[in-house]
């Protein structure tokens, strides 16, 4: 007997069918005599429904006006699964995000949780109720409703799994679990049983989005067990956990991200002096351009290369900023390149192994791949190369760190 | 400067056009200097969209997660207008039922509004604030969500300008009024300027569906004076109003309401003796049917004939009923008759004035409309006559009592 925060996306509950599908699943966890308590997102395109109806009548819809609105959209979703479950025979009450009492700040649109009152749905579950609540929303102290921004209900999910200590909190999604790279890109791409916190994050960050990032980091911070699993397929999917001894068993490497939508931008013999990095990247940011990897290398002949990556849309506006204060800064020449690919490997197995990047350099070289940038943290390793030998360059890292479906069955 | 309370329904906000327009309106009172409260219903057709999706689900929805679903539909349209009036540059809010709150008793679907919380409201007028409320919808003790049952905004719209304490509650239709009878059956059928609540409500449920009759029971209750007007149309509508002394200005009889839904059933030869009527009507009213008219007769021979009316898709179900019960009363024979239709006429003057059912009577004679059974109160009389010579009555008492446009004009 444990207690479950089950999580259903917009995909998983787009139809009616879909609906009485999740709660055949949900009743299945009630029969086997855990406490379940089910959040679910709007059935899918209903949001972007609501906001075609509010783009019609305002080009920017005031922010609060248009959480009330959105708001609606998880309402009906609950109001349906409670049916559907109470049809088939099971007790379950439905609670929007203000009559759970989910209390979040009054920032419209991208509100953060300060607390969650779990009182109500305690005594529910103790009158053996199943109960249904609205993700991606709250109430602020005024009493005004509020999202979280989208993709939120994974939050939602996760804070509830908090708030109650449940034993697991459970996110339903489109695929079957967390993957060591993408298997549209490497067919022997294998799922992982577990996964740490940390490692996940780095593979979020880095293009592979099952979750979203606030939640993984909610999770671990709460340290809440999450594990992500497909509506539609059977099966155990991956656990998402703290650093526990037994992950020092895994392999070194869990998985491999990669990323596409970067361009490279270098700013060649930038005078080596203080200040010369923020005045590069200063007005990069005051004009809202995100930036990801920065490379400085060391100086040779008093000047230096400045390099860093940001998406590629957003390429072009980035050289125009970078033109004048190239000139202000006395730097030979600006280049970008959109024709590159980031590859990261990740695994907190890293701390303790060494020569890992060694084996990922010699891979590549293997392979005559050119390394173009590299950064590191403590459990990743980054490297931009050409974009044309991103497949191979994934393909290869798969295989020579074991991850091949093959290999782990051996 | 007056404090208007103005409801409008679903068709008033069926599009988003719509709903643009009905800010127009809203904001015309609002450059007066008024403050307004506007309680608006769901979009026409939402309703029945999500009720149609309980249904695939649940083929008796459960009432509580019933209420959780439609209130929805009005929970977009506050949210769309109160953008539509921020887009025009007024300053707007939108509140749930629960959000205002409005408290109600835990009865889901047809739920009473027991208090209203009118300070938060207050404040947002003080502030110069356009305040727009969901109707339909409040809140019981426990916060769980409810409905006032379908037409419900009425009420809402009525109970708010009753605890804001309103000069004026606008219920807007797509009539533009009261009128003295139905303009289809009577082209002459004239608007009226005013009418009394007691006439309006003897008009309303005799047929003349405008307005909801437990709003404009409500709306005397608290001496709330209501203005029925339409969105689509300018004009000044028809005032509902105590009975004041200028009201004795008024006609003798302010409208004639007419109903063909009905059908007569007959118990002949009933034996005249005590508990005769109750052992008639009770069967009938223990299978939840409703009577409308009853009359009854004095006795000839010790038997008498009870006459009664009740809808007409229930003179099966009331007939069936009555063959047991007539059989242990001994009455001679049961007769149903489906080919009937009720014609009253309504006034407050009828208080004041004698004859005037004489005069009714010598209406329907000069055209040898023979009358079937005669109901009064104290300012209405029904007939009922054979069904086909309806119109033909109708008209003929809107004439005879002065009521044709032309007669006003006078």
């Amino acid at each position: 007997m444990a207690l479950i925060v089950q999580k259903y996306g917009g995909t998983s509950v787009g139809t009616v069918e879909r609906i009485k599908n999740v709660a055949k699943k949900v009743e299945r966890y009630r029969d086997q005599g855990h406490d379940v308590v089910v959040v679910v997102s709007a059935m899918s395109g209903e949001t972007n429904r609501l906001i075609a109806l509010a783009n019609e009548i305002h080009d920017q819809p005031p922010a609060r006006e248009l959480d009330v609105l959105v708001t609606t959209g998880e309402q009906v979703t609950i109001a349906l699964l409670s049916m559907a479950l109470q049809k088939d025979g099971y007790d379950a009450r439905s609670y929007t995000g203000a009559q759970v009492r989910i209390l979040t700040d009054d920032a419209y649109g991208k509100a953060r949780i300060q607390a969650i009152d779990a009182d109500r749905i305690r005594k529910d579950l103790e009158k053996g109720r199943i109960v249904v609540v609205a993700g991606f929303q709250g109430v602020d102290e005024d009493g005004n409703i509020t999202t979280l921004g989208r993709g939120g209900s994974d939050t939602t999910g996760v804070a509830l799994a908090a708030a109650l200590k449940a034993d697991e909190c459970q996110i339903y999604t489109d695929v079957d679990g967390v993957y060591t790279t993408d298997p549209r890109v490497v067919p022997n791409a294998r799922r992982l049983e577990q996964i740490t916190f940390e490692e996940m994050l780095e593979m979020a960050s880095l293009g592979s989005k099952v979750l979203q990032i606030r939640s993984v980091e909610f999770a671990g911070k709460y340290n809440v067990p999450l594990r992500v699993l497909s509506t539609f397929e059977e099966g155990p999917g991956t656990l998402i956990t703290v650093d526990q001894e037994e992950t020092m068993e895994q392999p070194v490497i869990s998985g491999i991200a990669f990323n596409r939508d970067e361009a490279k931008i270098t700013v060649r013999g930038v005078p080596d002096m203080p200040g010369a990095a923020y005045k590069i990247l200063g007005p990069v940011g005051e004009a809202n351009i995100e930036v990801d990897m920065i490379v400085q290398n060391v100086s040779a002949d008093g000047t230096t290369d400045f390099t860093f990556t940001v998406h590629k849309n957003e390429l072009r506006k980035a050289l125009d900023v970078l033109k004048n204060v190239a000139a202000e800064l006395g730097a030979k020449e600006i280049q970008g390149d959109a024709s590159i690919a980031k590859v990261s490997i990740v695994g907190v197995g890293m701390r303790s192994h060494a020569g890992v990047a060694s084996k990922m350099f010699k891979l590549l070289a293997n392979e005559s791949i050119n390394i173009q940038m590299i950064s590191t943290s403590e459990i990743k390793i980054s490297v931009v190369i050409d974009e044309k030998y991103l497949e191979l360059a994934v393909r290869a890292l798969h295989t020579g760190f074991e991850l091949d479906r093959d290999a782990a069955a051996k």
